[in-house]
């Protein structure tokens, strides 16, 4: 498949358009920001570590979930295939754990346990700082509708189960992450966007190590180290 | 009714115990603050207007609704008495038309009207900044249950019908309002707090005048004028 036209660069991505008007070419980059863009840097290697993560997980799914996905394949160590579609504008966070902004938010520690999952939308729009809403909002800007926000919780909650396993047999706990979904021509809701340590949180059970952006974003170490350990308990090889 | 001890300061009322341990006396303050506190400014005759606006409501919601509230009765021009209950810790927003922190947080335009009212649940919390929240974060907080928010959220639409036909009888618009409830001793769900121009959006129909708090938020003339035109409008004497 060629590598046609730039479609559209976003901040860890990017992606380009092929000879077949509904597949996509996905080029990971290598850039990390965090808070919205204010943190950036270049960090060699991410960009394919997190593409053969993200391809090593919807691989893995597409053979054990029934779950419709944007994903076709990995072609080289950054990049990777996938069905073009209408991404639905919305952050979709699970969370098993709080943590991060739900921790914050709420005024509470990180690292308590939740009866539940719980399930939050935040309005994909950079310029708004992504701002958490509610399922009304979503109704009222006519993003999805209620039964379309019923899949989409769905599709999530049977996401979490399967992550929360296969990261459970490596040794790391899976503290939340955030999904995108996207539509495609006959209006199908897909899983899509990326599965990577860019987009959960994972804590090595037994010191807590951060395996995640979280690395980042707090300074706490050597990125590239943390993204090869996850890597590497998936059983891929590092391409770096 | 004697006025005993002070309970309680808050921004905008003072809460006295009664020589009845299940009866409150309740002084409304001529304070006003804005953003959580970071504008302030004592305008004189407020707490009184405040008082009355809402002692008329509440006790026309007694009259005319099948709902439970915390009003006993009007007192003095700025004192009432209530019935003492422990306050759920959430401000329920009910919206009708887009503004405020909705419009703000979505992106969008003030005053368009909404298809069917939309109701929003913030966290009480001053050091927090009042965060939207989601009903799970009320479930895992354990602040109320799922059957206690559908009682609420089943109460607030009750008001907002009431006040919607009431407002729009004095050739208001009611925009958006904001209730508090509390429990009694035997658990069940009253409405507290108040309804005024503190807490209603209210725009004159033809003209879109203010005649809320957003007239000393956003500096749109005074706030004496507005809150006493709502007052004269609901046929109350004006006694500041």
């Amino acid at each position: 498949m060629k590598k046609g036209e730039l479609l559209y660069e976003g901040k860890a991505k990017k992606i380009y358009a092929t000879d077949q008007e509904d597949i996509l070419f996905v080029e990971y980059k290598d850039s990390a920001t965090a808070f919205n863009g204010e943190k950036k840097a270049e960090i060699a290697g991410k960009g394919s570590l997190n593409n053969q993560i993200s391809s090593f997980i919807f691989t893995k799914m597409k053979e054990e979930l029934d779950l419709p996905t944007h994903f076709i394949q990995q072609v080289s160590d950054h990049e990777q295939l996938i069905k073009r579609v209408k991404i639905i504008p919305l952050e979709v966070v699970v969370r098993n754990v709080s943590a991060g902004s739900m921790a914050k938010r709420l005024g509470i520690e990180e690292g308590i346990p939740l009866e539940e999952p719980i399930i939050e939308f935040y309005l994909k729009d950079d310029e708004l700082g992504d701002p958490l809403i509610i399922e009304d909002h979503i109704r009222f800007l006519k993003i999805a509708s209620s039964e379309e926000m019923e899949q989409i919780k769905k599709m999530a909650l049977k996401v979490n189960q399967f992550l929360i396993s296969l990261f459970d047999s490596l040794n790391i706990r899976l503290i939340d992450f955030k999904l995108e979904f996207g539509k495609d021509p006959q209006g199908e809701i897909l899983l899509a966007d990326e599965i990577s340590p860019d987009t959960c949180r994972l804590w090595e059970k037994e010191t807590n190590r951060k395996l995640d952006k979280d690395v980042f974003r707090r300074n706490l170490g050597n990125l590239i180290d943390a993204y090869t350990e996850v890597l590497t308990r998936l059983g891929g090889k590092t391409h770096v």
